[in-house]
């Protein structure tokens, strides 16, 4: 078998779905995919998730599009999805990482105004301080415009979704460049929800 | 802020979702939970997801149920799953390892015939050879009665969701046999897609 499970050197991607609760979700989703350009990044669907992958800016600015334009139709939609950068293993997709840092959906979407719930968790594998590495980006978190609060196995963010997002892409960006050999982080996200914040 | 990030010691907990794409969903999942005997666990559901924690055989017992009970229903039923045991944080739900191994749903679950579609995802933290610990565990899950298959960032696994739930569980014993520090594991698992796999 092709050991084929993370991503070749310095090339980031994300394994994620979209999950509108709602009987018309597939026009939900393929209504989002349709207004994002993703032209920057390599993309994959199946009957499980989207891989995306390419250089992190352009993975996080075709998530959080996608993500934005389901939400905005009000719908209740959750978001789940797993970052990964660093992991020797396979290809697909290192012609995108020619690409440059010009995002393309960012305007589109930094007007849409959605709350968010979210919770992320981090882990830097490879060994070292990385309860030192997570820490440290929870506290950074707190000076991106987000709430910022404790849970189980993860922080929760709560506010706008794309202060949420660049929050995220932030972390992500820092831990590259401490050096991090692989770093992967979770991200469940919920908008719209009938369920009130405890 | 307290540092809440994970689990106290040897304490196991899983932070998931099931999310149902119908406009019926809060009573697809309300009606699966009140068929799921929780009792030797601690479980506080919020707006994002849910936090169940005891001792192993529980954790995946009542997750494997809840998530049958709702595909059962004949839904489009995701199921989003972060599993962790191992790391040092705080100690909600101690007193739930006091209970035996006696697990409450198997019975009434085991017979439910529900095909899945499951990407698996293991990070082995704190260090040490954690791509081979991976590499093992993946060979492992091929004796187990599921078609395993590789993807980015994880392993796609398909077959019934008994086995499925039953081979993870597994793969999370012998992570804890083979003395891993901090271990998590991440699971996407799909029933009733109306998209077919590629």
């Amino acid at each position: 078998m092709t050991q084929f499970v993370c991503d070749s050197n310095r090339i980031a991607g994300v394994n994620f779905s979209i999950h509108p609760k709602r009987d018309d979700f597939v026009e939900i989703i393929t209504g989002a995919l349709e207004k994002v350009d993703t032209s920057k990044v390599w993309i994959e669907t199946d009957d499980v998730s989207t891989l995306v992958r390419g250089r992190i800016p352009h993975i996080f600015d075709v998530t959080k599009a996608i993500y934005l334009h389901a939400a905005n139709t009000g719908a209740h939609v959750a978001f789940e999805a797993t970052y990964s950068v660093g992991c020797p293993g396979d290809t697909s997709g290192e012609v995108y990482m020619a690409e440059d840092d010009i995002v393309l959906n960012k305007e589109k979407v930094d007007d849409i105004s959605q709350q968010a719930a979210t919770k992320f968790a981090l882990y830097p594998l490879g060994g070292g301080d990385y309860m030192d590495q997570i820490y440290a980006q929870i506290e950074a978190m707190k000076d991106r415009g987000v709430e910022v609060s404790p849970t189980h196995y993860a922080t929760r963010l709560d506010g706008e979704a794309t202060k949420i997002f660049n929050g995220l892409e932030q972390v992500f960006i820092d831990m590259e460049e401490s050096g991090s050999s692989h770093t992967v982080m979770t991200v469940s996200m919920s908008a719209n929800s009938p369920s009130t914040k405890k």
